[in-house]
């Protein structure tokens, strides 16, 4: 019998509980309202598939070869551009490609926690990033929360007494809660970090996806406001949730040495993202088709959303409660008294599915809460999936 | 001044040495046989767009959307059948694909690596692993050298005394020096491991390019013949030297426990090697394109080694040592009292490129040897980068 060669922290992690899930939402007739995936209907295959007929043989044979780690400076110059619509000043040296904006979260775990530095988190959170947090071997505080998504009364007590290390917080349209930190607070925030010097590292992959208003301007867009605080943003965003999550692409600003740890980090790990890939995103984005096709997500998903949230409240009055979101993918609800793990057995029998509210908790999980997802449904399948959510959890009940 | 939150190893670390000289590669009238890369004109760029434009709609449009960590069903499938053509009998399941191989020296490093552990390399080798296994915080020690590549006389001595976590090595037509193990010292590798309790990750991007005959099978498809061999043998290999490195497609095969801890590390990292990339792949090796296309890639390298080997011995006879390789991408060669990176400052004004040998030692470097790729210059450029590197050493040493 031989010891095991992986570390102790890789051998008793469990698995992301939404990847997990996937073997049961490609169940034939399954409901899965559980994945933060873009609907299959709204990516623009048609345009994306002529983008890449378009190359000539130069152009196709120069997009096969390895590029550099930090991007290709025509991906990087439509980022620096997207990022101005969203109120964000910088040029395409300012930002770094990445392979997917998760690939942030870890290289910036990877780059700046040391093990037993604390992390300190929105309750609840995004799993990939506690679990990325605690491969670090970070300790993970969950920050106390309010209507607003972070509790301000406790916030300074907490920087005084835990010193962390870093902030990680989803200010815009929050996984899974939905909910979006107000300009007043982003400010306040970035002040505190700033006073007990903590980096914010602010992960932004829906603001695109309002539904009536834009959201707030990222943190990352206050820097220059408070002094010192254009050392502590870190802002991460994506391509995956508005152009397809195919393509492995998102980004990374930040502060000159936080970045250039990242590209260290990222030579070691993948060397690059896709030059494919980027090449094709580049040309989409330069076409402006992915400007044009933006109003058609935004009022898809809010239709959605709506959707699903005013069938929950017909269909499962006083069962569920729950806060219409006003942008991004997600409902966060409460089945009050239910433990809504258990409750997921018997409706993946009913063909429908969710994600449990325990794996957005770093401790102390909320057992009654779960995330639904109304991305990847149409209407018919969102109101299928209600009815069979509200049988399922009469026979759970009963 | 604000100190930064970046770690040390990350703060003191010094760039990829080969991507760092990239900058130079793309002056114009630059002839790099610096860098391991693909010729662009042996890609068979024609037949990867064409794999692209085939997919139906609903192809395409799968193709976009997130995919399971372990990779591809159908590309697993591909990898399994192409592992067979090198004498791994190995199943779709048996293998995770990754985003590029290069991740999966950084995925061991960090799921198998404490920091302190020692890790053994050959004396020269690939740049991007020592840096993996330093990121890791690793011990790193050189094996000593011989004609074959690992001296035995002194291996198990050192395994004794030193208790390595983990031995890499790239034992057919290595990076940089071209040399390739023997089936006898794979199989003398692979016992001592088994009775010194350390991995072996064999990391194998070269062995489809052979000149002239086959190299032996790797480490991995003999580990069956030695009790517990199935217990430290890990492997990896790659699409980027033989189909097209901006795929960023990698395979590995290992014991289940280390494979299952490098699914968990990756998904906190990139979560997935690109959908659209790995469908592209999948249909063009199931194409059988991929095979009909190696004789011809095979021809040209050798073609290019040797005419590389035979300017130099012709040109330079006498100021440069060289050993002509079998298979893979370079040329390992040693300019007797010259100071390679030195000499490297002089031959960039020529317009020629190399890369000096210092960054493949982990300590004790050895000054006057530099590896010279033959993969992506045509003739014609090979003959004249050789005539500039003889005006530049004659200039150097002048």
């Amino acid at each position: 019998m031989t010891t095991s060669f992986v570390k102790d922290v890789f051998r008793n992690a469990a698995g992301s509980p939404i990847r997990e899930l996937k073997k049961y939402s490609e169940r034939p007739g399954m409901i899965s309202l559980a994945g933060g995936y873009p609907s299959n209907e709204l990516m623009d295959a048609q345009g994306l598939q002529k983008v890449l007929q378009s190359f000539s043989h130069s152009e196709f044979s120069a997009a096969l070869q390895y590029g550099g780690t930090e991007g290709l400076p025509a991906l990087r110059a439509e980022l620096a551009k997207l990022s101005h619509t969203k109120g964000l000043q910088v040029k395409a040296d300012d930002l770094v490609v990445l392979s997917g904006s998760q690939q942030g979260i870890d290289l910036i775990a990877r780059t700046l926690i040391s093990p037993g530095d604390v992390v300190l988190v929105q309750a609840p959170t995004y799993p990939a990033a506690l679990s990325a947090f605690r491969l670090a071997g970070a300790t993970i505080h969950q920050l106390a929360n309010d209507a607003q998504g972070i509790c301000f009364d406790q916030l300074e007590a907490t920087l005084q007494t835990l010193k962390p290390k870093l902030i990680y917080t989803v200010p815009t349209f929050a996984n899974p809660s939905g909910k979006t930190l107000s300009k007043a607070h982003r400010l306040a925030l970035l002040k505190l970090a700033v006073k007990y010097q903590c980096v914010v590292l602010e992960d932004d992959p829906y603001s695109d996806l309002w539904f009536d208003t834009p959201p707030p301007a990222p943190i990352f867009a206050m820097r220059h406001q408070v002094d010192g605080g254009e050392n502590v943003c870190v802002y991460l965003s994506s391509l995956s949730k508005t152009l397809a999550p195919a393509l492995r692409l998102g980004w990374i600003l930040g502060p000159n040495d936080i970045r250039r740890a990242c590209v260290l980090a990222k030579q070691s790990d993948d060397m690059q993202a896709s030059t494919l890939t980027q090449t094709a995103a580049a040309a989409y984005l330069a076409s402006g088709q992915f400007h044009k096709n933006l109003p058609k997500l935004r009022d898809f998903y809010a239709l959605r959303a709506h959707t699903l949230a005013s069938e929950i409240n017909i269909t499962m009055q006083g069962k569920i409660t729950l806060t219409a979101p006003q942008g991004g993918m997600f409902i966060w609800c409460n089945a009050p008294g239910i433990d809504s793990s258990m409750w997921l057995q018997v409706a993946i029998k009913h063909n429908v599915m969710f994600v449990p509210g325990a794996a957005f908790f770093a401790h102390d999980p909320d057992a009654s809460a779960f995330r639904l997802s109304f991305a990847s449904q149409n209407l018919a399948g969102l109101h299928t999936g209600v009815q069979r959510l509200s049988q399922s959890l009469d026979e759970f009940s009963a």
